[in-house]
């Protein structure tokens, strides 16, 4: 990507004002954290997603800018929790924030990112700031939902496909659908387009989450970022085992069950005997088919909206960039 | 207390406001958490405050009720996490959040709580909402500085009087006077009415504070809630210790920084030698004083407050029956 692409141009332009907003204060044990795991990169899909939006809606770009900043601090503060409850040591590659400093540390330091997320929409006239507040705490509570259920699926055998589809949805996409639907809101978007843009990123949302599925057991291993098969070696209950288990046959269902209640040192035979059940059940087939149902339905809800037809074709050329990608 | 006195009418009302509010939603293992903290009991003095200022200011106390939720909301997401920071078993006599489920369930749902506190503001309309949300983030992270420092002063031996003084404002008097000034806002009281009834309950905060520090040392075994001589076992820096320090002579000195090292089984001679120290080197006269020029300070704001004399009486009854406590 050069500077021309206006993705790029929307993601400088943000990480500029990040930069500039993101200070260290007294005590310096909370905000050290913090500037921390602010700095440590990432692709800042979600301001991007906000600043866009606003500019699609003929909106000012700086007044989003804020609002960027606040999903991006959100987003970050629930990485740092989720690090701890998931014994992470890693992040972007370097150590975490309970790892480099202590869980107290990641604790606190969380919280505050919290409520300074809140503190970024003060600049916002009263109405669009009860508006964008009114959604934002909707969108951090159903993360907090989402991540629970994640938890408890863990321990639980008889995750159906609706509690993992809303799992998925409420972990990952409705702060995605919440960032553009802010940006909407910003640019002064009528209501009802405000609703269809959280529609268009709910859905791809969801289809970018069971594309993370997908690929993290059939993805290139020379292109994917993360290691081919981890979900299948930490016994993850994806999409793509759920619908296995449901299609399986008895023996295919019985090796599924040996298979994700044991973590071998060498996993290879593991993994590749389970991608055969995955491809064999049809599970794979169901997979591909519901990414390309909810990216349609990304892309319906984006036919409806009252904007010109070029500006569309922005977004769906982002949408399908995002679920054409093999890494 | 009956329930004639208005203390008491308050409470009651803010409690049944509570019972209503509280449901066990999905997923139970992020709402469960939260139903058992906030029906653990404890004085609900803040949100006793909220309403008690709407009434003192002629506001209507029904529309103080979902301030007085966030505050107390709040209150107990900040006794849920600090209890997993100090390892603490015991909260009202009752296991701890993180005791009886594990530190990831109190982690998510302290999440939770912060969130949900902002959303209890949701009913207000837009110009008071957005007043209100203000001062709840400013006072929220002032909360999560308070911690900070207390969690920093652990390990720091050079802990000045400006600085302790400053963590137990954050720490504790802030949200006292910020659940006041959210019951003048509520009732439409002029700006500086608001702020000085806001330096009413930040003065009276900290006296509080600094009393449970004498109390804790030299109140009544047979009437103090907590074990007398408590922080002293636990080496804790309180006023009266760094008070000590800076009056001490040589050789009390060296007692009180040796004592401050060892944690005796048997520590009713350490307690008694410190207690002597903290006497002799005139700490337990300036604590004295120091609540009593808070206490003032507290009733000075008071006295300028365009409100009639006898409202003002109740506060300062108030006021007075909390400083004159033993217990």
């Amino acid at each position: 990507m050069t500077d021309s692409n206006p993705i790029e141009a929307y993601r400088a332009k943000f990480i500029s004002h990040l930069e500039q907003k993101i200070k260290i204060k007294e005590p310096q044990n909370l905000y050290e954290p913090i500037n921390y795991i602010l700095n440590l990169g990432g692709k800042r899909l979600r301001p991007v997603l906000t600043l866009m939006t606003t500019d699609l809606f003929g909106g000012n770009v700086e007044e989003a800018l804020d609002a960027a900043m606040a999903i991006e601090v959100f987003h970050n503060f629930s990485l740092v929790h989720d690090d701890i409850m998931d014994d992470a040591p890693l992040r972007r590659g370097k150590a975490t924030v309970h790892e480099k400093w202590d869980i107290n540390t990641g604790i606190l330091s969380g919280d505050a990112m919290l409520i300074n997320a809140y503190q970024f929409f003060e600049g916002y006239p009263s109405d669009l700031f009860k508006r964008l507040i009114t959604l934002f705490s909707k969108t951090a509570i159903e993360v907090c939902e989402g991540q629970q259920y994640d938890v408890d699926f863990e321990t639980r055998d008889d995750v159906t496909i609706p509690e993992y589809l809303k799992m998925i949805e409420y972990k990952t996409a409705v702060l995605v659908a919440a960032a553009m639907q802010m940006g909407a809101m910003i640019a002064h978007a009528p209501e009802n387009d405000t609703e269809l843009i959280y529609e268009f990123g709910r859905n791809l949302g969801i289809a970018f989450q069971l594309q993370d599925d997908y690929l993290d057991a059939f993805g290139d291993p020379k292109t994917f970022g993360k290691q081919v098969g981890g979900d299948i070696m930490e016994n993850k209950k994806t999409f793509l085992y759920l619908k296995s288990l449901e299609y399986a046959d008895e023996e295919q269902r019985k090796s599924l069950l040996h298979l994700y209640s044991i973590k071998p040192k060498d996993a290879s035979t593991k993994v590749s005997t389970i991608k055969t059940i995955f491809e064999e059940s049809g599970a794979v087939a169901d997979t591909k088919s519901a990414i390309d149902d909810y990216t349609q339905s990304a892309f319906k809800a984006l036919s409806q909206l009252a904007i010109p037809e070029e500006k569309k074709q922005i977004l769906m050329a982002f949408g399908k960039q995002l679920m054409e990608r093999t890494v």
